[in-house]
């Protein structure tokens, strides 16, 4: 159930009978040269709506932009700072259980939201008003990611790519994939961001030239379609277990 | 030209040429029995891509969930609080300048949205970083509102119909349409909402059992693509006015 | 009853019987070269300690300086940011409820208050402790206004003049009206503020040379006493209305 | 020069010579049995008028509450957070700076702003935009005080009554001062605040019945006279020590 | 009972029957050319220390680095903006209470820390969750600091010297102590910072050349031992009555 | 050379020809039955001493309560609001650059703490004041502790017990040891906090009885100065290569 397409009326039961509802979260960045910059929030959108459509749970729209300013060297990247992104969110999440959704999960498909999910999650939870998770579909099906892809690449690589040939195979540069491969970085390792221990990278600049990694020729609709199905199942899986739970079961633990 | 469908390397030479960007911002809250929740992002996305394509300027996804409390006692209403919305959006446009744009045009369908987006372009323009103005279609062609509906009713009425009977009409449930109209209020008039010069009214539940108010069973799909093509006229004659206004134009005057 | 004239023991008759208060609140700005600059927080406590007089409701001191940045071009204009405003009147009015005041009429004689107002309003409605509403001086009275005065005039126009004339005489530059007139705009519409349906209109200096509109040869001191006799009218009947209602009846209503 | 009685035109001479501001500051607050709640913003608006008419410099409008939660026991003290009367307070200074200030004596009658009105001046000179002194009537003349009144009481006390005996004698409940000594506290030592060193007092009503200390019997309004002339006379000195600085030389110290 | 040497098993007792935390905090920054920057928050830690050990109370880890922006000029000097410092110490102090501590001994060595520690304070104490003073050594031992020196200096002088020539006196460079008074400000009265009753200061480096006041050759280690033992015995009798109070004895009194 | 203890003009020197700062950084919170509450903050202060004696390079106070409310529900853990630590450790690294630090090690020994210490080095660095890395020693060494451990448990583990055997042998519980792994979980995986690609595990209370991981049986004094040693060695030439590197090219990307 898709709730920007209900009227007000429909939507009464639902919540008289359910708690639960996805809300999809992604960004609007740069992509590498073969990818469009709704990547990240066309995918989110998919699978909140598959998960939806196969289990009866309710899909919020989207949140289209979010924290991506370390892809903000590349043309047309779009973001929010943080707290304004945590603050949006939080305050999206806390207002639907005026309605009575107590349990929320945020299928976010950018990693830069992780952290900002989490902590929103947090307050959540503390306050005893709702429990969100938050959930990334390539971290819900690592092994076959890892069977499908020599050369994952954490941004713009095959497991996107294959992903958007999937969805909307119109957007996808595939006369660019080979330029991709080429002009980015091959593994995170490759991009060596790791000095005596420390993390010295903060933007995507810094270290590709075209803003990706991986090998991008991997990627077929197939593959992509194979990766949707499987994570979708995971998705709805979550949120069947999601809905199983007491909610007092779902809230922190006394103290000792 | 729509920044979510484009590769980076792709926007470079918008960048270079154009300053001007389109960010359609609407919300999702209770549209009565017959209008689905997301009505005011689906119309604020349709002008700005609308105007997009004729014009070749650019437009960003789009922003859809906004200022709605008042409308949260209908099932599904969705909102966030004014300084998350402020920030979030505040924040979205001035990261835009990073790429160069110096004039937004907020294609806005969402009157709750508009002191708050009034506010940001406020700053974004004191700051002297960018030139922002917001826009409602319907305030863009009043006198042809005016003409096609006797009981306009500024929210889920007849002119919203029409307009959601044109861009998605799968969405519009036409039967409800004269429970709509009698189980709301006729006109703001009527609703009684100013007492001795003071609004005394804050939600839309104080003074609508069913949320909307006008006449919907005037509203037609011919009545909708009329209002949508005027509009957009409109809107393409707004970012063509904005495109010719030197920058140094749009900023403050100085102090006498 | 003015609390700051008012000793502490004496006040606690009156909070025991009575739980409505009377906030002025203006601005401190240019109103053109013939009005004082606190033209707007001069009103407003005038109307609020008539209306407190009349009645016996409690009239609190005079919030001297509001959201007028859009002025600040012309010499003196003394502004707060919005999110001070905001602040600082929600802590002011939150804090009376610690008394026991639980309706608060913002008395207020600043259009660029309004939103601001109501969003505070807002704040303290939707968490149950008081219900504020804000009323400005002419929308009580429109017919009147558009009797007396054939160009109006938003801003130091001739219903303003009229007033201290009538409330302040010695600050009225009586031999500047001509001046006033001829060096500012007649009307909002000839202003051209609207390009295409949006607003291009920030501040008072984008479409006035004085900072003034209407026709302020119009105004007389006896009309300012007919307006402020009416208008203080309607505010005593605004306070008796807001008295008489149930504290419940002004709370939010249930959701659906 | 008082900036609320002044048309904007006439303003523009004063800041091309001129670049000091007075801006007064008080509280509305119990002040016992005998007092008004407005004594601390009618003291400071009385000085601020006094040394601008004698000087020459402007003097702007009143805020007229301040920091005084540790009044709230008693009926109609009003009060704001300390982080609002901050952000009003800066938002205010700041921006009279747009038209050429650039220092500022706050002339505050209220201690409880002191803490916040330092802090506010310290950002401001931080920020190199403007130097801002808080000024204190009582301290200024603190022999005089001492040799007037065996029992000061900072509150409420003779020191107080005298100077509203001398302002506005018809607010003053003559016939309570008896009755405010002996249902208050003679003085600080003796309300035994504190204990090993530490304040342990938060709240007048934690060591006051009726809020005040010291003799208020031993007030006149020809003591009051006496105090407000000298200590207008340091006020005006002030002014003249402050506008004869050169603008560097107020300004923060280069690192060593 | 110091809580950072402990394992959480052995703290359980400890809540069970207590509630009283001391919270040692000092300050990094200048204390002229004889004293390490660390001496506020060296100090605030052995007193707290010291009267956890002899009372069973327990102490937490010391807070360092504080409001210290007015000796910036200084090279090494670190500090947190205030709202920065309230913050973290209000978060500190409040997440205390989720083990049952409902009073806290702000033990602080740095006078610039004090305003912010006493609003911290009275947020906890109106929202009734926790009773906190804040607590100086010096201020509990005035006689003695007086008798044992001729020019005390609050900063960087004989008393502070003397303290850490106790503490710590490898960290004191007894051979600069006559450069530290010579080259530094004997008093306070002589640095001359009240002009017309106004306190014209901001930063150390506005009046002192070092950074010091006081007579610095006046300390000795055995005046330190002095002056620690007098003032932990304060200290010790400030926690031993505070831990007699009933609770509901510290919160505010209520509306007259 | 650590600022704690020097005095400000022996600093001078430094800043002089240096820019970079090691700035310690732990939490206070449950370390299971073994381990003391201040092993994070002690574990972080000894490396950055210890890389700061060797190097010449300056150690500043350490922040000893950071972000650990995920270990509230174990007596003594204290901690401080995400927002509250960003701007505490915000202000203190901004303030740094007063001194002409420009590059700050954030020598970090607790994961809580990580995000929030990234989202503030970014802040940092996109306003071009400073580049700040955060480093933990565990992850500097992640070959010696996989090779020392068989069951590393990333929190209370063996790796820190051995850490704090080694640092501070008498704070650790070595009668405890078994009791802390039988009472706990082996593994991060046993903890079973992954359902269907979610983390669904917010605090450590949610899947530990004694709030700790792995087998603490498996350290020894010998192992901790082993791990101390190479990580300080590697926290050495991270300073280093900081050192040498240009400020512009730690700076960012310019856009492409």
């Amino acid at each position: 159930m898709y709730l920007g397409n209900e009227a007000w009326p429909d939507l009464g039961a639902y919540f008289e009978s359910e708690s639960l509802a996805l809300v999809p979260l992604g960004s609007t960045e740069q992509h590498g040269p073969h990818l469009p910059e709704g990547t990240d929030h066309l995918i989110a959108e998919a699978f909140a709506r598959a998960a939806a459509d196969e289990t009866g749970f309710l899909c919020t729209p989207t949140v289209n932009v979010g924290v991506s300013s370390h892809h903000r060297q590349f043309h047309g990247t779009m973001w929010v700072s943080p707290p304004a992104f945590r603050d949006y969110v939080e305050s999206l999440a806390r207002n639907l259980t005026y309605h009575g959704v107590d349990r929320v999960v945020f299928v976010n498909a950018h990693g830069g939201n992780v952290p900002h999910l989490r902590e929103v999650g947090r307050r959540l939870r503390e306050d005893e008003v709702a429990y969100a998770v938050d959930w990334m579909w390539d971290e819900s099906v690592p092994e076959l990611v890892d069977d499908l892809f020599a050369q994952n690449g954490p941004h713009g690589g095959p497991k996107e790519t294959a992903m958007i040939q999937h969805l909307a195979p119109d957007l996808v540069h595939d006369d660019r994939l080979a330029e991709a491969r080429d002009g980015g970085v091959p593994s995170v390792a490759e991009a060596e961001t790791i000095v005596h221990g420390a993390r010295t990278f903060y933007d995507a600049a810094d270290n590709t030239a075209n803003g990706v990694l991986g090998d991008q020729t991997d990627a077929t609709p197939a593959k992509g379609e194979q990766l949707f199905e499987a994570a979708t199942g995971e998705l709805v899986r979550l949120c069947e277990w999601l809905d199983d739970q007491a909610f007092a079961d779902l809230m922190p633990e006394p103290h000792v």
